[in-house]
């Protein structure tokens, strides 16, 4: 897969209870060529299986909140994971808890990791990078939901200028000079002119961005955050019908979603977390186009390519 | 349905990490009119609604030993049931520590049910009622695996005598004793005759039973307490092929499941528990059969009527 594509795969898009055809939170983003697991529901292990995502890819496991439709099937593949025999570490990012959760199982079932297990346990209700390598970083975006909960933004940073190979082999520039002028730096030839480095390179390939955000309120303080993000995806399990039910669940209506989207002046906007109550997924964009125009939903088993 | 009949219907059968399109452990045994819920793995709550099992009949889960493959969906099933707004109690049956596992997940998801929920804790290590009324026990079946396992024997008990009308009629035999004659009592008549209770009643419907072993190695001192049971479920997670693997594993071939029935004198046997690495399912029948004839394979969504 190309580097300069980011694809996400949603494995389920339901609130509460899964239906008989309809899985809860779990979604896979291919960033860079990473693996991303965001959320487990129940069933996890079998869509990624059933999308024929290769289970020793995934490296971290990002958990928004404790509630189960958003991590009741993590045991479920931790334990798979040791049957496959993985040895490569995995680490999970969640909600402090997720780990005597989890450590409490792996006990009780005496089954224990085939595979070092490591943990990230978050509490801060700021803005905090919890990953960060050479080509991206995943930042928390703190959420407003019945319990402690977080979002995801993962970035990817802005990589070296491009050499424009035949003007530097015109020019004679040597090869030594090279990963320098990829970082931005001039070159100075033998007879003492200064090559600006605009003349010699391209510009980068533009740096994606995805902002996961479920569960949560219509929250505007996470604007200036994902604020021009390639991809936002908002939770919005009601429609207006139902907008008296956000504030006592945590939740968000398909026009709140579209308002956040059009005020961060996202590029995309997904919207998911849907309530099994609805029959047509299509009234949540019909509801969220009079705020922001390029939406889409989400829909079990679905890649979107950005 | 009649009180007759006993259905079981197999939402999972298969052991270890669910496939694609195979689930693991999980089944409803219809009995007396009581829905029983045996084991829960991971999309029990899905195979419920796939089979259309009403959520509210559930009173009773037993669970039989606390691997991953048979009681990673519980959390699911209890969550959903508050969902649902339930308000009839449901009893847990498991081994120690399961009470633990879900009040730690209850906690930290700040979701609390919306019935009483009750936990019957298992660490007998011989037979043990764990259930019992009227109509039924429910029996624990120590079993061989690598951790504490327990199979469960659902019998019947023997109903009333079944009153014969027209002789009671006949003989003018008045209605006061009626209740006493199908308790298995004589008669004496004014004139001083004594008539014997089996002259005026019929045998009652025989008790059936049914009894659910699995995860097990092959063990033969669980026979005394299975004889002649209606229905053997025998788990059979190995073929030959793989009978090395049974001692370390803590599981069964089929044949070694076909020799307990036939010790046993069991009716029918139904091979479960398959370890997903088989193709062809029907070589199990073919393992089986020179031990034990009346022999059927455990099949996901399938419901047998005994």
């Amino acid at each position: 897969m190309s580097t300069h594509q980011l694809h996400l795969t949603i494995l389920g898009c339901y609130a509460g209870a899964p239906g008989a055809y309809k899985n809860t939170t779990s979604q896979v983003l291919n960033i860079r060529n990473h693996l991303f697991l965001i959320d487990c529901g129940e069933g996890t292990q079998v869509a990624l299986r059933r999308n024929k995502i290769k289970f020793s890819s995934i490296h971290h496991i990002f958990i928004s909140h404790l509630h189960g439709d958003h991590f009741f099937g993590l045991m479920g593949v931790i334990n798979t994971f040791s049957l496959l025999k993985r040895t490569k570490p995995l680490t999970i990012y969640g909600p402090v808890g997720i780990k005597e959760i989890v450590l409490l199982q792996l006990k009780l079932t005496e089954t224990y990791t085939s595979y070092p297990l490591h943990f990230s346990e978050l509490d801060s209700k700021t803005p905090t990078v919890i990953f960060e390598n050479d080509k991206l970083t995943v930042t928390t975006i703190p959420l407003k939901h019945r319990i402690y909960a977080n979002g995801f933004l993962f970035q990817e940073k802005i990589g070296e200028r491009k050499l424009d190979i035949n003007t530097c082999l015109n020019l004679e520039i040597d090869k030594v000079y090279y990963s320098k002028i990829k970082q931005g730096g001039d070159v100075t030839l033998d007879n003492g002119t200064v090559i600006k480095n605009s003349e010699i390179t391209f510009d980068p390939a533009p740096a994606k961005s995805y902002a996961f955000c479920s569960d949560t309120r219509y929250k505007e303080s996470i604007i200036p955050q994902i604020k021009g993000v390639t991809v936002l995806y908002h939770e919005s399990t009601f429609l207006e019908s139902h907008a008296h039910l956000c504030k006592p669940t945590g939740h968000s209506t398909a026009a709140q979603a579209a308002q956040i989207a059009s005020k961060a002046a996202v590029e995309h906007l997904i919207l998911g977390h849907f309530s099994t109550r609805y029959g047509d997924l299509s009234l949540f964009i019909k509801e969220a186009a009079p705020y922001f125009k390029n939406v889409d939903i989400a829909e079990d088993g679905k890649t979107f390519v950005f």
